[in-house]
């Protein structure tokens, strides 16, 4: 699996920053700042926050990553069980559960902003998974990378001091 | 990560004969015939195994492995959104996506019965992710594992013949 650093075409930019409003989103709900979005075709097919009150609400807390959301909201969308074809915006770099559901679903395309090398001392999203299996699409890391860094760390501190 | 092969104590092999009587009914039903279950302090708190019809229905087919299924179910019957201290038996071994969700649920310990390394002609999971992140519990493999992987077998040798 190779990440390319993201020059970030204009492409990535513009759909990582709608990811980046749904992190807001997040933020504002008390969850965990991350926003996902699914794109085919250069359309948005699907929008998913952290969230604690969102649908899916099946899915307990601990499970319920942006990924993941928009992941099943996706198919639903689509009416179908894969998104071949599509692609993931998400604005931090998908944990192995997500990145493993990514590619049993057959999305072509991961671009994310922040690595999660990023957060190593928060220990946010999963402190012992190493994401490395091969991911036989194009992944495009580091897209808006300082935006994306910075909302997480905004988040912690907020928590921090509050 | 380090395995153990399952010498199989008499209780591993008590809930995997449960969890291979759950893949008998996924076969029935007609699916990919995986069965999973949770186990606390010696009970089952939740079973579940492949299916085209039983909840978690908002779950694409592609990513609704049983595991996933027992982790929800187990979850919401514990009113948790972790299931620290429990067990998870499979007649399969993880996929790259369930073993990340099994992680960040905090389950301790994995017995599985067929290693993932049985289906590779198969490609019965997820052909390109091989599950490597480390986890930090206890992982029993092999545990019933010719039962186990015969009913596999079985499936895609019923399925090529039909």
């Amino acid at each position: 699996m190779s990440i390319i650093r993201g020059a970030g075409a204009a492409f990535d930019a513009h759909f990582m920053q709608i990811a980046l409003s749904l992190a807001e989103k997040a933020f504002s709900e008390g969850a965990v700042p991350v926003g996902a979005l699914i794109v085919q075709d250069g359309d948005v097919v699907f929008q998913s926050h952290n969230s604690f009150t969102s649908p899916p609400n099946d899915l307990p807390d601990s499970i319920r990553h942006a990924e993941i959301g928009a992941i099943i909201g996706a198919c639903k969308e689509l009416g179908k069980n894969r998104l071949d074809g599509c692609e993931i915006y998400v604005t931090v770099e998908p944990c192995a559960m997500c990145l493993g559901a990514i590619e049993l679903v057959r999305i072509s395309k991961i671009v994310f902003g922040a690595y999660n090398s990023s957060f190593v001392s928060a220990q946010l999203r999963n402190p012992h998974v190493i994401p490395t299996p091969p991911f036989p699409g194009e992944i495009v890391g580091g897209v808006m990378e300082t935006d994306c860094v910075q909302i997480i760390h905004r988040f912690f501190q907020a928590k921090r001091s509050g």
